[in-house]
């Protein structure tokens, strides 16, 4: 059990604080440091919050209320608690923050301004809900922005970055740190409001962080008990700090929040030396200061002119004083900088003599550091014999095994997904014992998620975050269940994140489970997604072109789909070449009267199509292979139009087991999904929805003599379902 | 607290059990009945055991483990606990069971076939991962089957509609039952396994049946410690009873799940008295009798004839008889049947006697009971004025006030998406008392889902799947959140449940929220999403037409896209009888050069392009207003044509600020969006991205001018994107 609020409060005006101390009770920092006088908090807080009343007014609107309440938690964090360097925002060794309630951005850009972030200057905080596109301060905090971790705002996904960021830290301690080598030693700090602890990303991460007893990381829980609706009992009345200690955590509580820099303080320095995830439980009151304080009206609304001078009023300031910050402020965290540079300066210290005495690793380690890639991946690629039908398996297999950057998981579908190497060391406590005696380490590179998709997701993107290129995280699970973790799959897309998502069972060839494991639509998200590769690969040689191609995109995440079952093989025609364009010819033929679009594992209906067209018609068909419409986009004109053969006049037919959506910028014509699937045998099911060269071709073979007799300008605006369009239930 | 097991133990075997009391300790039914003897349990035990065993054997698949672990369960459910008519699946007041790990369906389909539900016959059971189109036991169960509440398979969802169902039950019963006359008591009881405590999803869903106090629901959890990956504690170690306690639960544990008929039973009953939903623990072995049993090999796979044989001697049955299911075994449940009838004889007498004593407030019941829609729905829509720039609100504010079947929530938006009406009243406890003021009863019809959209929308399929047309559940959030609810929303879809998603703040409109709250690519999927209407209007006239439109859809749930903004009018032309259509002629213009696509709040932008394509260059365009694709497709193809006027050889071009994804079906050419947003005022953030008439005009002067030259035929395949294409990250 965590020490009660009570000693806290007892020890808190009377201990010397001492900032910063590593785990273990270790002092690292200035021992003797003490807090500050009240009266300089007291200051700081009322300037604070009359700051964020005017940067809402200015433009009337954002988010005050949360921000204001939050003020003396800013002071313990960034005062205090956390280990960063303003002049190197970069730093490595930095302790993360993470905003998960992002709306309340406002309190971190101010306190990034207050302790001198170079380019947050007031200026810039002024430009919040502005106009300006320079904004360093959007509605939301930004990874681009010098300083912020991770872009949040969708709320849960903050906490879910959070558990990634320590993972990552915990991961590269085990592997790189030494005794009196602690080259890797930095705490997570996510601060949260109370919606975060509602949604389901945020409850699968919670249980994670508690599973992996993931001591490094402490959520500071903003909690006002109001959200948009009303007081949060409205929808919420649960023991939460009963509900985090069951999931794993130690819990503290800090119950006046608003002002007691002292025990947030103390609370943040107890957490580092906690054996599990902590819990800071803070009461604050939202709006704190407003005539409204308290209520849910102060969340995402300026105050007007009236209340924001009643705010300074009591606050005891100037009126007519507007984003005001006297100097005493200023002074107040002038030593942030210096301090900041301190730490720099004793980690390269440390480094170097670490550098002395274990050159090897820490060569590994600077080029972690440094985010290189291993140079020699391609090598894993050729030196391997494709042709398999375990497609996915024989190409991360070896890149997993050699490749140090790589974390691959999964969501509880190890045997189904197959993604594990020889001599795979799982990410586990390295004290977990398990029933089924599968346990691992720190150092482990294989995750077992649990069935939580959405956290495998949005804990990725902090694996990923945590310094771009150290960690490439690979996830893994059926391809229908990607669509819980959407969410997070987009904020990574959103932040230029590189991770991989390996999404087996695609298609309806998943057969027996049914329409609930089959995607139909779900493709359509992917290809649309901005920065996002969806590459479906037709075989094993199409397959290594995925992980090529995923492998360079460094700012984009990629979706490796394939399928359940096995796959016909194209070793005289598939490239992995070909895949980096997107769409390639695969099987080309003279004089065609038709080209045949085929794609994944519905390949093979594309080959077989084109081999009746021709043994029973006469009709010449050539087949372009196309895993990748946004690398396809990104070719030149020229070749888009040589794959597609626009200019020949002949018509354009997509085979695909998905819905449409999308093709029709290419094709005249489809031979798709407008329903959703069946419980069948993947090949029965395949059959019943009409997928077979013999009955595919009978549908071409029209659409190829209507060319030849009105041509093909018929077809423009036209597009031709040629597996039916119903699309809605009339009857159930 | 609960009882322990030990009193359990100590009484179950003493204690005469009483079958289906009501709540309140009232009993109902055979009050003496006692449970069987040990044997006769014991052998319908084993029968079932081997026959899973040979279900999976015999196409070599399936999951058999889950369904032979939780084989005690089953009898405790069907032969004692749950009230339900065989003869008459859909009987009203029946307790409602899902199977929220519904990979185990053969548990469910077994336990159907020998209490008699008549179309699942022995020959049906055989069918089960077979060839068989006709097939009533697909690999996860389906709702179109009798008996059968909800689909399920996708982890966690099935809790969710288990709330939805039990909220169904208490606001039903809040309406209608009166003192004597409970014409609506049923339970709910949902089976899960160790994977649905990890989804999110379920543990929103977990949060507000706790919030709610639905005491009509039991989870059965069948703990068996094993997923795919192993034992269970590889990647999940809570104290899940501590949780579930934490969340508003009683938590009953029952230890030897696998034989221990008599505490299953005893918890099932005991639930039924409780003042909270309830969680009954239950341990047992996955795949009990195989010699794998308790490992995770027996999840999703045969056993193999060696084992199958093994499995048979080990319960002392023929290894040489295949699907065998003795008479003693049909006689032990033969009961059901008649007892299931005198549940509906008790019921229809007890409605008889309601209706003389209300006769009124019966005939509402028995219309609801029909699942019919008042019939003066689109009366609503004829005495209310349009026009007014708050669309959503007016379509649905005389809706939700006067038509009692609507259940209107918002995740935690009320003033944002300003759904509430006059003289509403919150579904909530009628004990509670929010600090906020806000509170309700079980009649009310508001639902304060708080920040947990992904439950919102997966608890309103359960809503509505109670009884078909019963309830109408009305979600609400911004459109970028329905990312997080989408596995929820396809769930509805596939089943075919009516379900209006209000889903404002859509485009980049949205403003100084950011690229997070921004959609670009969320409309692709559910334009694609089979069953599905993603209907976006561009005026408050063409609301009125996508509510009409949804209303309409009495097995399709609808997604209706608003935006955050005020909107211009089109009073003189637009029409909520084109909505129907999916897409119209919104302004004509003879001689056109071009025609013009125009979308939702982007509407705008098609008019100011016309207008200076016509001062400035002279080039005549007219608009097609085109709120929804799916119901367009569903149009004559003659309508199609000449809507869109393909036949003339005029380019066409569609302005969206989405992905252009799948309007390549209709347009030459859009203005769309290819990257994500940015954080800036609504208005500014138009114009950031180029969505301006002043723009736009000149990108379609020169594609009529390249028609004009080089004919429309250049276009055909040759998709332009007029505001570029990046859509992949070169740099960070």
């Amino acid at each position: 059990m965590p020490p009660s609020l009570q000693s806290y409060e007892e020890v808190s005006s009377s201990l010397p604080m001492k900032v910063v101390p590593t785990k273990n009770g270790v002092v690292n920092g200035a021992s003797s440091l003490q807090l500050e006088e009240t009266e300089k908090h007291d200051l700081v807080l009322r300037v604070f919050r009359c700051l964020i009343a005017d940067l809402c007014e200015q433009f009337k609107g954002g988010h005050p209320g949360g921000a204001m309440g939050m003020a003396g938690i800013g002071i313990a964090l960034w005062k205090y608690a956390m280990k960063y360097s303003p002049s190197n925002p970069n730093y490595f060794n930095r302790d993360r923050f993470v905003l998960s309630n992002g709306h309340t951005c406002l309190f971190q850009y101010t306190f990034m301004h207050l302790v001198g972030y170079s380019n947050m200057t007031l200026d810039q905080l002024r430009s919040y809900h502005s106009k300006r596109t320079d904004s360093l301060c959007p509605g939301h905090p930004e990874i681009e922005i010098d300083g912020i971790e991770v872009t949040t705002g969708p709320l849960g996904q903050g906490v879910a970055n959070a558990v990634g960021l320590a993972m990552a830290e915990k991961h590269l301690a085990a592997t790189y740190n030494k005794p009196n080598y602690p080259v890797v030693d930095n705490m997570v700090f996510c601060m949260i409001g109370d919606a975060c602890l509602q949604e389901g990303v945020a409850l699968e991460a919670i249980s994670l962080a508690g599973h992996w007893r993931l001591d490094n990381l402490v959520i500071v829980y903003d909690n006002n008990q109001v959200t948009c609706d009303g007081s949060v009992d409205i929808a919420c009345n649960e023991d939460v700090n009963a509900k985090m200690r069951a999931c794993g955590w130690n819990v503290i509580d800090v119950f006046d929040g608003s002002n007691n820099i002292s025990g947030v303080t103390q609370a943040l320095v107890t957490a580092r030396a906690s054996d599990k995830p902590t819990f800071i439980n803070v009461r604050t009151v939202i709006g704190f200061g407003s005539k409204l304080a308290g209520d849910a009206k102060t969340h995402g609304a300026a105050f007007g002119p009236e209340d924001v001078a009643n705010i300074k009023r009591t606050f005891g300031m100037d009126v007519d004083k507007h984003f005001y910050i006297p100097e005493d402020v200023y002074d107040f965290f002038h030593e942030a900088r210096s301090r900041g540079q301190d730490y720099e300066r004793e980690w390269n210290a440390l480094v170097d003599a670490y550098s002395r005495e274990y050159p090897e690793l820490s060569a590994e380690f600077k080029s972690r550091v440094a985010g290189e890639m291993p140079q020699d991946w391609m090598k894993q690629f050729s030196d391997y014999a494709y042709g398999v039908p375990e497609v996915g398996w024989a190409c991360l297999q070896p890149l997993a095994q050699n490749l140090k950057n790589f974390m691959v998981g999964t969501a509880d579908l190890t045997p189904s997904v197959n993604m594990v190497w020889k001599g795979k060391e799982d990410f586990q406590h390295p004290d977990l014992k398990t029933a089924c005696g599968i346990n691992g380490s720190y150092r482990g590179r294989y995750i077992h998620w649990g069935i939580r998709e959405h956290a495998m997701a949005s804990i990725s993107n902090g694996l990923a975050a945590y310094n771009k290129g150290t960690i490439l995280p690979i996830t893994s699970t059926f391809f229908m269940f990607y669509i819980y973790a959407a969410a997070g799959v987009r904020m990574g897309a959103l932040q230029g994140l590189q991770c991989i998502h390996i999404a087996t069972h695609d298609s309806i060839g998943t057969g027996e489970d049914g329409p609930t494991h089959q995607p139909i639509e779900l493709a359509a998200l992917y290809r649309a997604m901005p920065n996002m590769l969806y590459i479906r690969p037709c075989d094993s040689e199409e397959t290594a072109g995925a992980f090529i191609a995923a492998l360079n995109a460094k700012n984009t995440p990629s979706i490796i789909s394939l399928s359940r079952q096995n796959l016909e093989q194209y070793p005289a025609h598939s490239s992995r070449g070909g895949v980096q364009k997107g769409a390639y010819v695969l099987m080309e033929q003279e004089d065609a009267d038709v080209t045949l679009i085929g794609v994944g594992a519905e390949m093979c209906f594309a080959v077989s199509t084109k081999e009746v067209l021709e043994k029973k018609y006469g009709i010449k068909a050539r087949i372009v292979s196309f895993p990748c419409q946004r690398l396809f986009e990104a070719q030149p004109r020229e070749y888009k139009r040589e794959v597609l053969q626009y200019g020949k006049g002949r018509p354009i037919v997509v085979i695909e087991a998905y819905a449409v959506t999308g093709w029709e910028r290419y094709a005249d014509a489809g031979f798709a999904m407008s329903s959703f699937g069946h419980s069948l045998p993947g090949a029965t099911c395949y059959d019943h929805f009409g997928f077979s060269g013999k009955n595919i071709a009978p549908k071409v073979k029209a659409l190829v003599e209507e060319v030849r007799e009105v041509g093909i300008e018929s077809l423009r605006g036209d597009f031709r379902d040629l597996n039916g369009t119903l699309g809605i239930k009339t009857e159930h």
